[in-house]
């Protein structure tokens, strides 16, 4: 572990933006030196900061100014979020204010921190291990409120345990090996290979037990991808806005790589969805439209489902159908919109059912049928898992991949040893799984892992 | 004053977004009572809430699931920031923490507070007068550390204090008015003319010491707008995104009423400059384009600085200028881009300053001129007015507007005076001026006055 972070360090805590409250958040030995020379009390009876009482008062600018009326906490070092001095400045919640702010603060020895260094700290500091570290990110960025739970359940530690009581074991394993290798008369004294077998295979189950919910829970902790699929005049815009409509918990407009699509997120009774409208690609043949029309498959190829707009009033056949939008494909439902209008005939939506397809008829512009098709949405995603259990414990992605190495580890020293493999063999799939078990809670992670995961944090965290 | 607010109110505080910490403000009669039931304390020596002071602890929903760790402070009434009963808690940063938090605190009867309910409450309890109400929605979308500093001044309730206290001696010459208007023949002996004029003459003087900063400031407290025009070749994206390269302390994407026009938000050495990019919209002269071109002509009219980007390496005439941007328009500058590249005959700089026009030759690519060009909007906009001193006392516009009719009242007052009007007619003079004064204070202001002041301000504060 080589990364480090030295100094007092400043910076916003609270989002980007216009709000009533913005906090400003400085860790380090200067904390209370700095939030001491621009703070000037409001009460004369104020007598130096006390600790975890929020007091009143102005912070100064360098022409002893005001800048703005604050309440500021001490938190004293072990007991705050980093395990150092925390000076924490509530200040109106404005852009310009809280640079002024954080400029006074930069201006008397504080530097900028970086993305994820106050839980960077706190990692180093030993108040949380790497699986908690990365809970407060997962807790921060979740798109749903059993995503934030399931969050929660590790910021407690409690995966970070499971899995140093894990590792904790197959060391002991590992150091009966060693034994073995050194003494290798008394090999089979020192470590049967049938109770080598028999740990190892605990410690398999045990992974598989942690990765159980993974699969199960990624709608939840990840949100699901719906893409729109249809031509231009098929309304695909008017069942976005229905869409959004009725669901307007969270509506977002985020954007994406290109703005060729239009990207939207629904919030279907706590499950975030991406809906993505990629407009009508299929008209013409030129280049810009065939780009279009393969980013448009890719979508489809990651996306949990495919709705295919179709215009019920209108003439349609079959082969304006992508063959990758198949029925047999599994992730495509029909949606035969303007059902308030005479339908064409034959009748595209007993076309599509003919052709396998479920079948969903609304009216995007009255708002019929818009209901089902939400729920049909959440279903299609979640794929009959039901909400998360608030107890229950899922690795997040990087997690989950270095579970998975070691227990490829442990499966093949379990054939290894049906094998009759030497000892030290052994012991190097041993040592390979430990490491990786010691990576997920930063015993031993290496640099450009740790720089990935607080980089995923936000400034202020 | 109609305006009421009941019921204990609750909201988030921090702007919405991803961020290390969130604030879930609660206020009102059953603010701690809520707290208290969702609260569960991390120490087992916790009591209860110790007023100003930080708990850690958890939050938890209704069947007792954690749902986040949190910072929680009690704030009583009336030492709070709306006057009442006040918990504010600090959560970890997601959106769907702070809404699943603030979901609970909503089911325990708590209702969503109102777009600015919270300081409407501090105003209705007597914590603040309007102009201090006003000064905390400037302050949070002050647009420069200039403006933010001019909107705390106000926020210390001076203005407010100076307006009550002109009011006052009006109200006072117009009690010693109506006493003259009911003994008409101590008419001259109660109330001198000549004390009167001299009176009303020292109220329009005081007043418009308050207006002098008014038009001084604008640039500081609105930010200024600089529109570009110009041919599709001349290089205004890549001006724009020089520009923007050099100045990146505010840079945004603010989406406008129509997505013809690219803008954005400079950050020059503290004043905030939008600049809109009004694309070649010269080219053709069908109807869509004629609309552009009225939009671009209506946007210019408003602008501070037009700058006209002219291609210098291309032939160039002066009829390319729309002749609204004249050199005698005293706003336009005339930007000739591309000055890394042979210049055209006649050379177009040569042709433009002969014209009249302030002339930078830049290189967008290159980043030739930028820094000259950045300085010369900032220049442009603030047309000579420096920062605004950190004690200046500058009404904002509504506050402006009430005071211009005061003003022009006591005007009128004082013309009255010098032709003979009769008292009474005089008194219905200074009831206007007064009842104008009384507006910005908020002591008797109109319900829509006061809608419109706080619907301005963000939910949760």
């Amino acid at each position: 572990m080589s990364l480090s972070s030295t100094g007092t360090i400043a910076a916003i805590a609270t989002p980007t933006g216009d709000g009533g409250v913005g906090i400003i958040r400085i860790s380090g030995d200067e904390a209370l030196t700095i939030a001491e020379g621009i703070f000037k009390p409001a009460k004369q009876s104020f007598s130096g900061f006390k600790p975890y009482t929020m007091h009143y008062g102005y912070i100064l600018d360098d022409s002893s100014v005001e800048i703005d009326d604050v309440l500021a906490v001490f938190m004293p070092g072990p007991n705050s979020y980093t395990g150092e001095d925390t000076v924490e400045i509530n200040c109106h919640g404005g852009r310009a204010i809280l640079g002024a702010v954080l400029g006074e603060i930069l201006s008397r020895g504080a530097r900028l921190a970086n993305a994820g260094e106050f839980t960077l700290r706190a990692f180093l500091n030993g108040k949380m291990d790497l699986t908690q570290a990365e809970a407060v990110a997962e807790m921060i960025h979740a798109p749903s409120k059993g995503a934030a739970q399931l969050a929660r359940v590790k910021l407690s530690g409690v995966l970070g345990d499971r899995i140093e009581q894990l590792r904790g074991r197959l060391e002991e394993l590992r150091a009966q090996l060693c034994v073995a290798v050194d003494f290798p008369e008394d090999e089979l004294e020192c470590l049967p290979l049938k109770t080598m077998k028999s740990e190892v295979g605990d410690a398999v189950t045990n992974i598989s037990e942690i990765l159980a919910g993974v699969e199960r829970t990624k709608a939840w902790r990840e949100g699901g991808l719906a893409v729109l699929s249809g031509k231009v005049n098929a309304g695909k815009s008017s069942l976005l806005n229905a869409l959004l409509g009725r669901n307007r918990a969270i509506v977002t407009d985020i954007p994406g790589t290109t703005r060729d699509f239009i990207e939207e997120t629904l919030n279907l009774d706590g499950l975030q969805v991406r809906v993505v409208d990629t407009a009508g690609l299929r008209e013409t043949n030129d280049k810009v439209e065939q780009a279009g029309l393969d980013m448009g498959r890719d979508l489809a190829a990651q996306a949990d489902l495919v709705l295919l707009i179709i215009d019920g009033s209108q003439p349609f056949s079959l082969s304006e159908i992508d063959p990758e939008f198949s029925a047999s494909s599994g992730k495509c439902v029909a949606v035969i919109n303007k059902s308030d209008l005479a339908q064409a005939e034959p009748v595209p939506a007993d076309i599509m059912r003919n052709a396998g397809y479920e079948v969903v008829e609304i009216s995007a512009k009255k708002g019929q049928g818009v209901d089902l098709l939400s729920a049909i949405i959440r279903e299609h995603i979640l794929q009959g898992a039901g909400e998360p259990d608030p107890d229950e414990l899922v690795p997040n992605s990087r997690q989950a991949t270095t579970l998975k190495k070691a227990c490829s580890e442990l499966e093949g020293l379990m054939l290894d040893i049906d094998m009759a493999i030497p000892y030290d063999l052994l012991g190097v799939r041993l040592e390979t799984a430990c490491s990786a078990l010691s990576e997920i809670t930063g015993e031993i992670t290496p640099q450009e892992v740790l720089n990935s995961i607080f980089n995923n944090f936000c400034v202020g965290k």
